[in-house]
């Protein structure tokens, strides 16, 4: 998993080198700045507000050092050597592998020879590797937010609504995989059905009664949503 | 397909027979009222409002005749046979086929042995048969909207910033398809994840200042429904 035949894995840095112990037998790992090794490419997986102050440490002249953040400019990276972004667009949980071969991998970097570098990378790990600009990252990251982090929540919000009233949530797991599959073949425009898609209002109203609070809310603006959608249309 | 080894389909009608021509070399086909053939079960699967009307013409004792409604109780049917319900629970669009044998069927009898029926019905064409009285159904039909209706607007809003972006909404499809994925493992919520999940405000405040008017509106609305989810945790 951490090397393969195009990439060396050279080293790993932790300042808490505890969370990077379990690496030990794979790859030589470190907590020092000063035990930094020679490499390549040096990827900051970090929070977005620490990447200035970290990447102002790795001044490596001719090489590369690279963030991971969706909505951080590239220029985010204050470090003497080359920079790039390398950026996994997929939601990780600890409790849930992932098939990495999969993944878009988003790359930018400041010039030609750099890109192709981070190309290289990529397609060592995916087959999906897109070349996006600072600003078409952070707008794939909202976009990213709306399928993903908001969808799930919708995703919960229904599990609640069954749990409430004894359904099991496995109900509607095929929906949501039937959901997920459709947009594969068919624009989500296209693929939109419902009571706010056919103006069924009489459906609307029965579902607006049994509804409270914030569901009630949400169930609002997100039906106005696809009636605009579709009125616009006309 | 029409037919099993389990199921005869006596007779299908519709009030514009040309709708169901395709079918004349498969099964009797009708458009008159009169020529109901004899029958266990007469599915009607149409509007919900129309439910009471058309119902309150099929009387046939002993005979049971049920609607395909999420949202109806099963007393909106009017007729003097006994009365069920067969609720398949799934999206259906024209242009994408669907195995139905993966399909949870949610079904409703007033007596043990039309559920019984009902039950063999369902088993005959799916693997997920549930039993589930009218509150209950029509709160399922909630969590759907919540989780397809809705999950799949949020697709097309994703995929029109991506658009406007010149980024291929291709990209975001692994995505999609892991968040689905998921929740066949985690509860919707421990998937969770984003900036919202994890009170990343700043992120948030970038967010907030590339979108516009509906995008923006449901990015707060969302936004907050999942702080405020997390937030009743502590």
């Amino acid at each position: 998993m951490l090397n393969n035949k195009y990439i060396e894995l050279v080293q790993v840095f932790n300042r808490n080198i505890e969370k990077i112990e379990y690496l030990n037998n794979q790859v030589e790992i470190t907590d020092k700045n000063s035990e930094l090794k020679d490499a390549d490419i040096y990827i900051i997986s970090i929070a977005d507000k620490a990447i200035p102050k970290i990447s102002s440490k790795l001044n490596f002249p001719n090489k590369l050092v690279v963030h991971t953040s969706g909505t951080s400019d590239i220029n985010e990276l204050k470090s003497t050597s080359n920079k790039g972004v390398f950026y996994p667009l997929q939601t990780f949980s600890k409790d849930k592998n992932i098939d990495f071969s999969q993944i878009p991998i988003c790359i930018e970097a400041e010039n030609n020879e750099d890109l192709i570098l981070l190309e290289n990378l990529a397609n060592s790990i995916s087959g999906n590797c897109y070349k996006l600009n600072s600003i078409q990252r952070r707008n794939l990251h909202v976009s990213a937010v709306f399928v993903n982090n908001f969808v799930n929540h919708l995703y919960h919000l229904g599990s609640e609504i069954c749990n409430k009233n004894d359904i099991p949530f496995e109900i509607l797991l095929p929906l949501i995989k039937e959901t997920a599959q459709k947009v594969e073949k068919l624009l989500p425009l296209e693929a939109q059905t419902g009571p706010a898609r056919r103006n069924d209002f009489e459906t609307i109203e029965k579902h607006l009664s049994i509804l409270q609070d914030n569901n009630l809310e949400l169930y609002k603006a997100l039906t106005s949503s696809i009636t605009n959608t579709y009125g616009k249309e006309l």
